[in-house]
């Protein structure tokens, strides 16, 4: 069994790093703080035995050697930038738990056939540098390593450049067509990010798979006009009919149960001035489900509803797709593998599918992976009180550690 | 008869002062452009052999001699400041009006009994300094001098001192309490700023009154939480909860015919993400109504609403009233007046109620006072392509100038 307080400890010592006032931590990707977390992360599994090996994108791999290297690698991981108002867990602990994995494995002297990797993906957060989960994307040729280093942050420093600054721009391939090796499964550890496992009182999420994602820019276009002097038969109010496609969002996920869900998250409305009738109100939605074919419904179900909206109410109304995440099925074997885990560790389970986006969703396209969760406190991340259990991490890092042993072999 | 191209010219004249490159005007209360053009009035005054008066908000009054000056002046105008993207015609036109009177008058060696007053009055539009209708507000001790001296622009400098700098801190009492002379009656010609007088195809709005108005802030609180991992029944989003208050502000003035008024001009959203649930949504409220019961009907519907909203949506809601005008009803033998010279005129006219605030709806409050509405453009105001026609502002000129001959005597 791993051991709780370390892997605890880990977790502090690594929140040093960028600590915010209020508890949580401010370490976005490649700033000089995610330079000397990758350098703590390193220093710790180099005392471990570990090799290192960096890719042309910052990805990191620690490996323990196996008995029989000629194996693919059995990999764990996730990430260690933050958001700006990020917490302590998000992302650190599937590192985290990796490193402890490797830790107790040493402790207890085991040798795995095949090598164990624990990976550090660069920039999942996309907060610093668009897109996200840049570096599992660039490892499965969701787009270019091209395309990744030459993006820029809001002061024009590129991907390229913050990585030479940091001193992690390597030199491994970054990309499975490039060369860089598939793992033999993959797995990540993960705070649920969630209310789902604490709402049912359940140590362990046994993640099946990950829902897929549309998100789109919806404009509706009125008239702006004087609230005074303006009758209500004269207006063309964008906000009014606006808001009625923007329930239509939430009726539609609703429409879409269990696991359909629809945000709008964003809105902009102008002129934004009290005494003006809004002319326009932009604003964007999320929506997410288990499989393509729901998500295609909702798709034509908002599309259907612009159309009639604008019948309706004198306004314009355009639609456009900005974003698609297809749905993942995790590899049944490994998602068999943690619920096992979990029933011989006495934890209580629970199958879930994971709402938002993770490199392991990206990784699922070139190996066999699956996911652990964990709870948080009110399911609350992205923020600086994100909280979690020490027994829940330690359970979760327990069930990562008899996954992995189970598929590398000794 | 007012010399249409005369009147014509002296707003094109003025124009310039701060014309912007989509042809509307830029000249912000106070700023050296408002002193230019205040400047400018003064000399077109002088030059008509009226004497100038300034009273200590900066408020300019042009007058000319009757033959009984012991009679207190029979008095019309607006204001000569803009909004950041205003047009050439909103205030300008009140005080253009005014001026053509005087000219007019001259012209044909018309001496009338009483004196007549054109008024500047100052920062109507409240884009630079708050409150709006600043002048005439002080006027009527809606608010007090020193008050009104003491608001500060986004730069911290006052309304005391930019007066100074352009050379408009006169010393002529500036409320009716402190002694400044109360009007035998005050007329103001102003476009309408909306669409019903071109709606109905009509030259002249005889303007009956003014809806009162209340303004909101209301705070819809729920939740913020990830978009992905968060199942629908587990959300608290404010936005949903929002968009149903929303609508019951448009439905309230739907049930509040014929001039209710109910609009949401301003909404924020935090944190306002694409995929973040939004944990509070914040919104503006404006109401407008023919009379006090009619309103505080509608501010018991907007609060009914609210308090249903906390208890079929997991939100809490604040509302809290910013703004209140009082209805108020134009002095009715004014109105006849204006009505009678439409129809000696030949124009056709229709009763109007003013929706927005003017100056004149302050004044109305120490003499009696009447407004002539002319029709713009596509009921634009407040924006740069403002426009109205040429005859119609002549036919307003005129009706003006008839109706104040009638109260000022001959
Ligand atoms: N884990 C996570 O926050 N991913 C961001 C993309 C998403 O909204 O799913
Ligand atoms: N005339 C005008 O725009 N007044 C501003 C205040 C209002 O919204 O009525």
């Amino acid at each position: 069994a791993i051991d709780g307080s370390r892997l605890w400890q880990s977790l502090m010592d690594l929140a040093q790093l960028g600590a915010t006032a209020k508890g949580g931590v401010c370490r976005l990707a490649l700033t000089e703080l995610d330079g000397k977390a990758r350098d703590l992360f390193a220093a710790w599994c180099r005392a471990e035995g570990c090799s290192i090996r960096i890719d042309q994108i910052g990805n990191i791999f620690a490996r323990r050697a196996g008995t029989r290297d000629d194996l693919p690698a059995i990999a764990t991981g996730s990430h260690i930038d933050t958001q700006p108002t990020g917490g302590k867990f998000d992302g650190n602990y599937g590192v985290m738990a990796g490193l402890e994995v490797i830790r107790t494995l040493n402790q207890h002297n085991i040798r795995t056939e095949a090598p164990i990797e624990v990976c550090v993906w660069t920039n999942e957060e996309g907060s610093r540098f668009v897109p996200v989960m840049m570096g599992s994307g660039v490892y499965v040729d969701a787009f270019t390593l091209d395309h990744a280093l030459s993006r820029a942050d809001h002061d024009g420093i590129t991907v390229a450049r913050a990585l030479a600054d940091i001193g992690y721009a390597g030199d491994a391939p970054a990309s499975v067509s490039a060369g860089a090796p598939r793992f033999g499964a993959y797995f990540e550890a993960h705070i649920e990010q969630g209310p789902v496992l604490e709402d049912a009182d359940t140590t362990i999420g046994v993640v099946t798979g990950a829902l897929g994602q549309r998100w789109y820019d919806v404009t509706v276009t009125g008239m702006e006009s004087h609230a005074g002097p303006t009758p209500m038969r004269l207006r063309k109010d964008a906000l009014f009919a606006a808001t009625h496609l923007m329930q239509k969002v939430v009726e539609i996920a609703l429409a879409h149960q269990p696991d359909g869900r629809g945000t709008v998250g964003c809105v902009h409305v102008y002129p934004n001035s009290r005494n003006v009738i809004p002319g326009k109100v932009s604003f964007t939605v999320d929506f997410r489900h288990g499989n393509d074919d729901g998500l295609l419904a909702m798709d034509a179900a908002l599309r259907a509803a612009a159309e009639l909206l604008q019948k309706d109410f004198p306004v314009s109304v355009a639609v456009e797709q900005v974003v698609y995440f297809e749905p993942v099925a995790f590899a049944p074997e490994l998602v068999d593998a943690i619920r096992g885990g979990a029933e011989r560790a006495g934890c209580s389970h629970l199958d879930i599918v994971s709402g938002a986006g993770h490199d392991a969703v990206y990784v699922a396209g070139t190996a066999p992976t699956a996911m652990i969760f964990v709870p948080c406190k009110d399911g609350i991340s992205h923020n600086e009180i994100e909280d979690a259990d020490p027994e829940h991490l330690a359970a979760g890092a327990n069930v990562l550690l008899h996954a992995m042993l189970a598929r590398a072999g000794t």
